[in-house]
């Protein structure tokens, strides 16, 4: 790794300080407050016995995803959408990311005609919020799915791998992972990769902020991203130890 | 007192265990989560060095209130606020009293043409989330002051007084202290308080809901409000000593 | 009751002139246009054979009411609702009290699988709107029930008593009663107080709006507003008397 | 007149009773209740000291309406426009047809900078109400402008003459005047005239509902009409001077 | 016909140079681009298998029709209506029209439990697009209807006629053929005339911009609508007989 | 390139036909219909001498895009987002994509306090919609640049590069090039890729639709993209050379 200087003093290899408290929501099926240095994002997961219409009748379930940020997670207040009377085309747009991601790594047909829903909300936001939910929500799930499975709901277990997502980018001119608040609004490129834990890409969205950036620049963002989701699955199992 | 069973287990005029932590949203210049038993409020201070229209130019400040609830803060899932496009006349109902008592304490003059806005965010509900909500609320707001205050901004406390809220009800014939969601699904009447530090009344809500009540049961229901109003100051001077 | 120069002229505990017209709108099951002084609201009752969702299949009928008020019932012209596109949460707040009001006197299960919906429009707004509406739509409703009645379609009465409201409030620091706009802008004190025929109470509504207020005072307000709603009661009796 | 059995029992071009009480909203600037047969508008005039953005700096004034209809205004409850979060089509027409037909008789450079704002609210309907709503629009703002007048606001009258409607249309093959409810659900074609006082043609909308209509129809139709508004123009100006 | 200078150079009573292209619409079941001088329309006929709600079970279909124009059709970009989040009054005063237009000449019971949309979009404005749209859309709905017959879906033919429509207005004092936008925004009346092949008339919507006129002058704009749309008629004919 | 039956008979390695008209859109500063087969997508440029807010007195011009389709430019018939009052998730990602992709090669600086907005319509979809947009959007922003400089308006030109977009995917096991309607809805991976004329990246979004993917594999699709782009490169060179 080159020298480089991260405002947080990070190495340009370094994740920020990851925790996950599980069952911080009381009533959720399954829930998992995570911490990325100064992001928190609460996941729940909600099971209903039902599917959206479009999957009616066909003898799968339905994993989807709500995302929201409390107005004053960021340093300046933000509108509260609710209020607004819509969401933002930014909220959407994450939203429909984890729903996909967490669905790359579930047997739907296993899982039966049933939703889980995964309300992921920023209770503080430094960077890297939608990584975070993703990373999050998969432990939100795979603990729905354990109290589903003890209930004997579902007979064989959906879920089929761990899912977990890093945002990585380029900063001072020098790749980073995990990019915080202060090197995000400085990146020069800016990359989202969700990754599965057998190492399969589930999704990547990459963006150029102010300049572009070449192929090779690219493959290096994409080694630190295998480098931190290695460590995210490490900690979503400990925290499914735990649980 | 008399003898009842409440689901908790609490004697009729006892309030559940009573937790102030200051400091949870990073980046408000005051923030308070309160827990209430199993409800939990994160409500947190935004400054903003302007008012509303309708008091531009008045050498008045402004204090207001917003109020959400997480989608799965509740047993079963609520719709999300955000995604539905409009907030539910419960919601803007909670947030206007929570304006309004909060304003009961604080000389507008000796603010300034300043913006507080209360984001009272409910995390976990079991009954009495809009009386948490005005209590916690206080809390962050006093904490928004002193940062104010110790920067210089403004010259003279507008604090003029403390302010906490709490819901009493007659339950099983028998009224009874802070209810909870039990309590509240069956009680035959329903009150919130909003009590100041030195005995004023702010607001009065008292709902009937399948019978009607007398006269005398109000009186008790507002002894109960004043016993723990009390022990609720007490929480909330505590909490910003410590802060 | 102490010497008071009250706008109007009235005495503390003058209720306004009061005046219920039956049969304003035509295509009603039952309506009143109720006159307190210079406010005037048109209660309209519509029945509709089917319950909303959360009651199907539970025996019960139920009792709603919407609230509107027209642009150029106040001294300035509001906005248009319908047009900006949304219930203020004022509205809402009002609608949802009428509601709980009126289903405080009625057996739902003997009213069976059928929806009265109040429609409460101001006319003429001079204070006092959501109480004049309480009181009107009462008539209204007992009207509807009435045309229910004639027609066979319910066997039971399901109107068990009567109910009115009314606002008192602190002016000039005097206890008056069924405060008018004048009034009500400047009062230190407003409380809406919703009572039956028998003596219960229904719904309190009590707000100080520039100061607190004490428990003597509350008791006293309680008195006025028990007087005035005798008023209410035997006007309510003659209106249906005479329709 | 041909032999016709007009559901009413009127001749064939007869119009409904009709009646137009001022001074209804107490506080417009100008209001007008206005009956005809079973429909009933209340149209009231707000008057504004200044102009849309479109207009500002131009020296013109705005004449504008809208248009609502109370829930049970009809013979079945309609949806609240408020509660429903915005206004129909059908609406949107109606008052983008009133405030066209109030433009046609005022001289808007006489108004000078200045909005009247016409709201017309059916209170009960028996079909024909757009047309009660332009005639008696048109009474609410000549009131509006003598209020002007005599408080010297503006020096030169700017209304420069006088505007009413009219519905006819072929009922049971036979052209009739004023369309009631039960006419107007029936008719073969339904056309709406907007005349002036001198003879001049203002708007007209004609519509065949089932089939199509002939040239010469349409000229009786426009005879009809002529002699409507005719009775109208008395009717207004009676109002005006009783006022 | 009187000498008259209009911006295009056009006698008073020429139509716009006329094209109707068939097919544009890759997947309608119908569709026709129509262009009048500079004025572009893209019809397309959707075909859906049920009704809408308020004729379930009836046993007659339904023909709608929606309208929009895209933002930069117009000399200065417009608001896309989507991203406002409402349709205008205007809009739907459009679309309302185009739907009953075109039902005028079909047999809704041959036609069966049927919905037909016509989605009539201005890819470029230069006035008249509603009367175009309207013209255009009787194509599009011939060739769904075409189509159904084909396919045998349907037995007897739901078209029983042609229906078209054209702009005329008084320009400079004249009455003249079909407004571009140069004559419309200047026009001192307007007519939009909705006439059938066999010269019945579907729909009058005349308005008089800045004065009123006569009838006399309204007879002249209706003989030159039926030239205009006499043309109309072979341009539609010669488009189908070409698919 | 493997052996692979592609739905369209292409090779792997093959765009569609490409077309670009400019001009279409008649009173935009610049427009472009772009075919890519099936997939035709109009972009208007609209030029105005303001900036958003958060850009006010920064010496810098803005360029954004909006998004919308033809309610049937699909198989079978879309909601209209007008209608329905608010725009999708997908399209508001979509604008958003746009935008960032035109703004990588543009010189805000250069372009001064002005905004160009780039309107694409989809008239008939066959997959690779958003691709489509970017790369005609490209046009429309260039002739609308070229206008602007023929009239002084601008100095330097602003334009820094080239940047067009194509989709890649694996279908049947194979990467191929330009994914259409009917190879997307069964791809196994899914890529946009958005590059400038001197190769850079400033947007990649890869979507494993129902597995994941391989590094390799996204490599090989990142190569099948610079092939594509360079011939799109070269349509948008002609294409601006014949205008």
């Amino acid at each position: 790794m080159p020298e480089i200087k991260r405002p947080s003093g990070r190495m340009a290899d370094a994740l920020r300080q990851v925790e996950i408290v599980t069952g911080f929501s009381r009533h959720a099926e399954g829930s998992a407050l995570i911490r990325m240095g100064g992001t928190e994002v609460l996941c729940a997961a909600s099971v209903e016995g039902r599917v959206p219409g479009f999957l009616r009748g066909a003898g799968q379930g339905w994993v989807t995803a709500e995302y929201g940020m409390l107005p004053r997670a960021t340093h300046t207040r933000g509108d509260r959408e609710a209020a607004r009377g819509k969401q933002s085309g930014r909220t959407q747009e994450i939203q429909r990311l984890i729903g996909r991601s967490l669905r790359a790594v579930v047997d739907r047909t296993a899982l039966g005609e049933m939703t889980i829903t995964l309300d992921c909300d920023v209770l503080n936001a430094d960077g890297g919020t939608r990584c975070a939910a993703i990373t999050g929500a998969w432990v939100a799930l795979a603990l729905a799915i354990r109290t589903l499975r003890k209930a004997n709901v579902i007979a064989t277990d959906p879920l089929i791998g761990q899912v977990a997502a890093v945002s990585c980018g380029v900063f001072g001119g020098v790749p980073v992972l995990d990019l915080d608040y202060a090197e995000d609004s400085n990146a020069e490129a800016d990359a989202n990769f969700v990754l599965t834990g057998t190492g399969g890409i589930v999704e990547i969205q990459a963006t150029a902020e102010r300049a572009t950036f070449e192929e090779a620049t690219f493959g290096t963002l994409l080694g630190l991203a295998r480098k931190g989701t290695a460590e995210l699955f490490t900690a979503q199992r400990a925290a499914l130890d735990a649980a």
